[in-house]
């Protein structure tokens, strides 16, 4: 008995320091999430050891959620594997300054975004996925098969909601996460910001007051500084997304149209509202009869693969306007978005129509064929395995380059970064620096209507992969560091 | 001498037989504008008369421009020869009513749009050409070309005001017709409905007051509703456009925020500015600092092939912002139009972007290659003498078998029919009725938000070509013979 001991000891111990050597590599970087570590053969043959130690090990680190088996496939660095501190926000609780705000940012966003789009410019400001991860190929193939078969079609103008095939596979997929959707209850746009802007003007006069996450997405504040509304910023949890408490009091204290929410991989925050808080904001806005408009850009885009329930499926009442569209999966360039608009439709498609009657059939025939031809779960699967790899290997390189005291957000999903520099570090000295450096990034200034974010920087990690990553952040984190020290 | 004389006198009485002959045939219809007489030689067959007495009767006919000698191809029925008196409307003169009022017509338009679109009704009531009349042959192998070369330019958004190849050949176009226009003055939209919208919105707030003409498109008026402007309806000359006159007492008599102008084939009247009115409505404005919105939707759809200059022609400080689109020439469903806003080009470029971003690149580039594929004016002529011809066979079929009295425009462009029938006579009855017979039209209650024009109805006239047009025009022609009895 005393000799089985012994040798369980020895083979505890020698399991155990193949698992930290394995966590000390993931830890350095050496393995991103997503990457795929050596077989249980590859494994035991460096380390001469027998595969059912090694097996032992990656059980281990199984079971700390660092890493994950895939059926027939191997181990793999799991992306939520941070232990990282979640970053501090200023107001992060109730915030007494939380008051309705008029939006004055569109003239520093024209400049900043003009700065980061030049040629010359290595773009991490606009939050697109850079071409190269859509799915071209598939979708120029699709693309003659719909010139061939569908050109009365692209040629008259439809006087409808949009085109049948495609209202039909958007409700499809939206009843697999949950939506009670049917066709008929979809409306096709040119796109997701079109979609926000038709449901703000179908649930709010010029002069209302719409609420959204703080810090918030720079298209929503341009937006609602467009059409002539008022903001008011809801603290936004860098995990759990919009504070419903804050969102509570707020409700108390202001007359509020609209609450604007991305509940997935919020922008900038990247920060992913629980299922129950969804449920619960639903709820919430149902029993003041505030609609709820969500912006669901991002749900399919998911490191892990999972699909969290939007907010429209605990939509009992209809309240609940969710858009969408197919810029960050398919193609930004066919401009197609969708609205669920719920009890509003009838409002919504109004102001569709008033906008441009209706959304060019080619993009939509395109778009519905390339979700029906099965192949678009598997691009999805690609494409956030790419994204998370770059975001992963950005947000590591900030860890090692930026001064002390930074912090990075830790998303789930999407393709965007935020960074909280130290107070002294003002964000838009820092983007002017760097579009000198021939590098663009989006300061704090534009995501929100206060000032409380100046101190921050965007970085959208979906960037070209063809340019050089290390060297860029490397750039930026020396800019930083020169303003510190300044 | 005598001898001589009396043989030259024959000559001119068998001449004008033959001129009085053809006039006849005009008029009753048998040869319609557009179409080829017969040949000089097949005429002096059949009359057995020598060509020079038939070249001399149509010399007579082209004189009194009943018909056109087009080189190497014959003779053809002009289409400007109605000798028929111009329609009288209401109030034409100075109206004491003349003041901005809220429109209201939506609900009522909804209705009827949709009982228009039903898939059993023959719809003459939409102001779209059939898709009969669009080059989809030419398109779809453009599409083929464009799917070919440009699949990353579709794939990928841009953030710009349109495609450069668009925008340099709508600015060639737009300098042919005497606007002094580069390719970064344009911005492309998604139809000419979007480049109204935006258009307003930059240059008017909520509750500002926009003239426009009396009768005026439904179009228009709807977007003054969805955007809550108030209407100022300036009474329309059936033949040369909004009355300028009752636009400067306008003028003197309320703040007017802009002014909304169709001088090519307005819609549903069909008049059509003459040069100077419109040099002088550009410099009346200008010298009071009010922004002209130039509609232009129609101007290359001129019967004769002739193209006015537009109000942007004459604008010399920036102040007319000229919208157009290819829906009624090339193709509706690709939703491509355009803006030069001149002065206001920051601001509409700034609601354009906040509308959708930028205009799908497919559509874009697919509109550019056909402008640039030279086949683009011989379709217009193709298309308008098409259109011209159903035109007049509707305008002939209304003279012929609706009641006494009834009027009906004469436009010399465009694609719309105006009929003023009795005041007994209610449009919206009549339209009703018709649905119920499975035809389509537009009564004049959408024509302005007054109810000046309730006993007039819209017929759109490049309907299908390959419905039974004499039996439709006869069925409406019933209706209204029954409505006047009762």
């Amino acid at each position: 008995m005393t000799k089985i001991s012994t040798r369980v000891i020895t083979k505890v111990l020698l399991y155990q320091q193949v698992a930290d050597d394995l966590r000390d590599l993931i830890n350095q970087g050496v393995y991103l999430p997503g990457d795929k570590l050596p077989s249980l053969r590859a494994l035991s043959v460096k380390r001469k050891m027998s595969i059912a130690t090694i097996q032992r090990a990656l059980e281990e680190l199984e079971i700390v959620g660092l890493i994950e088996a895939r059926p027939k496939s191997g181990y793999y660095v799991c992306f939520n594997n941070s232990t990282d501190a979640v970053i501090e926000l200023p107001n992060m609780g109730m915030s007494m300054t939380m008051k309705p705000k008029s939006v004055k940012i569109h003239e520093l966003a024209s400049q900043i975004f003009h700065q980061c789009g030049a040629p010359d410019v290595i773009n991490m400001g606009t939050s697109y996925p850079s071409s190269d991860f859509m799915p071209t190929p598939a979708l120029q193939k699709i693309s003659n098969q719909v010139i061939k078969h569908h050109m009365a079609d692209i040629v008259e103008v439809q006087f409808s909601a949009g085109n049948t095939l495609l209202r039909d596979v958007l409700a499809k997929r939206m009843n697999e996460s949950g939506c009670q959707v049917s066709a008929s209850d979809v409306i096709v746009t040119n796109g997701c910001l079109e979609a926000l802007s038709v449901c703000l003007r179908a649930v709010a006069k010029p002069g209302a007051t719409i609420a959204l996450e703080s810090p918030g997405f720079v298209g929503s504040l341009q937006l609602i500084e467009s059409l002539g509304y008022k903001a008011l910023e809801i603290p936004c949890h860098p995990v759990t997304g919009m504070s419903l408490e804050a969102l509570e009091l707020a409700l108390e204290q202001w007359q509020i149209s609209a609450v604007l929410v991305v509940p997935s991989y919020s922008n900038p925050l990247g920060s992913c509202m629980p299922e129950t808080n969804r449920k619960q904001l639903v709820e919430l806005l149902a029993t003041k009869d505030i609609p709820l408009i969500e912006d669901d850009l991002l749900g399919d885009l998911s490191f892990d693969g999972s699909r969290l329930k939007p907010c429209k499926a605990f939509d009992k009442k209809g309240m609940v306007l969710y858009c969408s569209s197919v810029s960050k999966t398919i193609a930004s360039g066919l401009r197609v978005g969708w609205i669920a608009p719920g009890a509003y439709y009838k409002e919504v498609s109004y102001f569709k129509t008033f906008t441009n009657i209706s959304a060019p059939q080619f993009s939509q025939i395109v778009v519905a064929q390339f979700y029906n031809s099965g192949k678009y779960e598997r691009h999805v699967r690609q494409l956030t395995a790419k994204i998370a790899k770059q975001v992963y290997q950005i947000q590591s390189l900030i860890r090692q380059h930026f001064p002390d005291g930074t912090q990075v957000s830790n998303p789930q999903g999407g393709c965007i970064l935020w960074v909280v520099l130290s107070q002294d570090i003002d964000g838009h000295e820092l983007h002017l620096k760097a579009i000198d450096m021939g590098i663009g990034i989006i300061p704090g200034q534009l995501s929100s209507a206060t000032n409380k974010f100046d101190h921050c920087i965007r970085i959208n990690c979906a960037c070209d992969p063809k340019i050089d990553i290390q060297s860029s952040i490397k750039t930026l984190a020396a800019i930083a560091t020169r303003l510190l020290i300044k």
